[in-house]
């Protein structure tokens, strides 16, 4: 059972729905500014498949930014409702503009999102998060009215009454942000209520980047089911990729966006199945369309079928920003990649850090790795042998064999803050 | 030119209308547990012409705090999509459910306040007010859409980013709240820019009561026109009523509300012009209708027809709360009657203070008045002059002549928070 059929579509019949609907996006377009100058030199009949969306140039976060307020417009100011901006209070900020059916388009996909993870119409959503500027909180909210749930504008903050909502209304669905999930599960045992006790089913915590072990937490703490999602403003906001009741990867909206992985470095479409960073297009937005955007969000497709039967291809969670890549002996490594090979193994505790450092005309890779206190034992063969278990699964991940270096928990300095996991020595004297 | 032609429908059929949907409404309200046992004893065909209203029983406040959440509801819970509440901290809460025609017509309500006052689909619309479970935010923002004003949900605080949003994407219209556009204009000024240079045309400042005084101020720094605006979440929110180009009165839109004046003591109608409680009954909400709904505020129908050529009834601004009446010698009296006669005098200063006393067996009322330095002359003649005057005016306006004492500004202790104007020392020893 789908929100709308489309979901399930044949992967052919969907492809050539994207062609369709990719050539009607370039001439819609050509309708503003920017992309008329940007797609002056190219023939929309040279779209004859997907993959043909190579040939078209990229649209990059530095342009949004030049072009605003309005040079992405296809149309005039008077057909447009709503308005959603970045910050901006540094720099120029990015400007997002939705005509109304742009926004009952919207509407539609967050409805979806929240339909495949199992929320229903019967179903009573308290929406956790801030409204305003940021399109997390109205973009959640009128998804949520477009697939019926009783919604509630909570809005961020005030705990007690957060609770009292909670119980009065027996709300099954929380949408609510990950950081802030296991600090309210703690006030609501404080304000004297079982967890058991809650009516809550469905936590939808994709606000912000988290890791598998923080949605795990999440979901033993809250006795809950917590899917994650993926959206950003230039695309809408949320709705553009939503976990289904596998949780194994996000659904992206393939009739809605056409999805690219590329090498950030070449702009080459990397293998099927690799990390790379995310490019996406608009494929029915009309009032503000944005060809081959770069996110800068680095993910992979997630290979095979889904077991829900939707065809839409997944996308793993985000594996960190493009900007992150290191290139090393001409081989592309995301720090991602090193931190989740190295929490998958049951020796390794907290901490990591990797430095990059030049060995006379070479790159070297150092990892030290904090290793749990029962793992590290005064037994040098033992710890030998974990030293080359973790430098071998580290090189069929990333392809080089890094110099491993095991060390006490708590030995390697914590940042305040955001974790600094990378120093590149390289061009130290 | 009107939002809907209804604006401007004929008093006949428009009462015509109101007959066909209260009897709707009635057995509408019927399917609730609340109203089918408060209407058991009514016959809706009782219901003949829009003044057989006053047959129907009065629905309270407590009323709805006793049905918390869902006596007054005509539906299943399935059937409702948004949901707003009092606070209630403290106390049981008032809810309000809303089916997704209930918004639609919510938002249809809102948009033709908007319009009403100038507002176009051309203009931008920044709404400074907070979203949540406060229905000024979200309601505002969907008539707005509605209308198809571009509207930027900038939401409460941040003033720096509030005036680049404003100069950046030339906003012609304020969703604002009145105590807070007078240190906003401070802001602007402080930050460079010249009042006349800002982009805006037109305040929406109903969120909370306010004076003419303060509009005229508000008109005047921030060179702008704000109109008026009534609404209460248990009547949907913002909405209700609204003032038009003509800036008296506002105009409730009679074909969704029946509103009635009645005295808070005997539940009667007053006369017409007269102050009194004003009561509301919904025409067009299906999930949660309200009847004869006691709303505690003040106010009057303003006689005669609006210049604007919309036909629906204006009130007059809220004049303070029903629990303020006081009775003296048989009459109802109302502070704001007093407040507005004496503002209206030029000589009259910023202060005056009622005092309710019991000489003998008779009541008597007190006034004491602050007197413009200018006036507050030596020359006794001209004093008792100006006292005589004031009792006079208010006589006209009370049906009573106070004892009026005259003195200095300043004179009259100012208290924190918000100002004490009445003392009534009848019962004390
Ligand atoms: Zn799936
Ligand atoms: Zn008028």
């Amino acid at each position: 059972m789908y929100f709308d059929p489309v979901e399930a579509m044949d992967r052919a019949a969907l492809e050539e729905l994207q062609v369709e609907r990719l050539k009607k996006t370039i001439d819609n377009a050509r309708n503003s500014p920017f992309y008329s100058e940007q797609l002056a030199g190219f023939d929309t009949a040279d779209i004859k498949t997907a993959s043909d969306i190579a040939k078209l140039p990229f649209t990059t976060k530095d342009d949004l930014r030049n072009q605003y307020p309005h040079g992405l417009l296809t149309r005039s100011l008077d057909e447009f409702v709503r308005l959603h901006a970045s910050s901006g209070t540094t720099g120029t900020p990015v400007a997002v503009f939705y005509t109304q059916q742009d926004l009952n388009t919207w509407a539609d996909l967050m409805a979806r999102c929240m339909y495949a993870c199992g929320c229903r119409e019967s179903d009573t959503m308290q929406n956790m998060s801030g409204y305003g500027l940021f399109t997390g909180g109205l973009g959640i909210h009128y998804g949520s009215e477009r697939l019926g749930m009783l919604t509630i504008p909570a809005g961020a903050g005030n705990t007690k009454r957060q609770i009292k909502l909670i119980r009065d209304h027996n709300v099954s669905v929380l949408h609510i942000i990950p950081s802030f999930a296991l600090y309210f599960a703690q006030k609501v045992q404080e304000a004297g209520y079982e967890i058991e006790d809650m009516p809550w089913r469905i936590a939808l915590i994709g606000a912000e980047p988290h890791t598998e072990e923080a949605r795990a937490k999440i979901e033993e703490m809250m006795h809950i089911k917590a899917y994650n999602s993926y959206g950003l403003s230039e695309m809408n906001g949320p709705g553009v990729a939503f976990e289904c009741l596998q949780q194994n990867g996000m659904h992206v909206w393939e009739d809605a966006y056409i999805a690219e992985i590329i090498n950030p470095k070449t702009g080459e479409h990397v293998a099927e199945g690799e990390i790379g960073e995310l490019v996406m297009t608009t494929l029915t937005r009309e009032g503000m369309p944005i060809i081959r955007y770069r996110t800068r969000d680095l993910t992979r497709f997630i290979p095979g079928d889904c077991a829900c039967g939707r065809t839409h291809r997944r996308i793993d969670r985000i594996a960190g920003r493009a900007d992150d890549m290191m290139i090393l002996k001409g081989v592309n490594i995301y720090p991602m990649q090193i931190e989740q090979c190295l929490m998958s193994m049951p020796e390794v505790g907290q901490n990591y850090l990797i430095e990059l450092v030049r060995e006379g005309v070479s790159d070297q890779m150092k990892v030290k790795v904090e290793v749990k206190d029962e793992f590290f034992v005064e037994d040098m063969r033992a710890l030998q042998g974990l030293q080359k278990k973790i430098a071998k699964n580290l090189c069929s991940e990333i392809l080089l064999t890094p110099h491993v270096e095991l060390c006490q928990s708590d030995s390697i300095p914590k940042a305040e803050g955001k974790a600094v996991r990378v120093i590149d020595r390289r061009n130290e004297e």
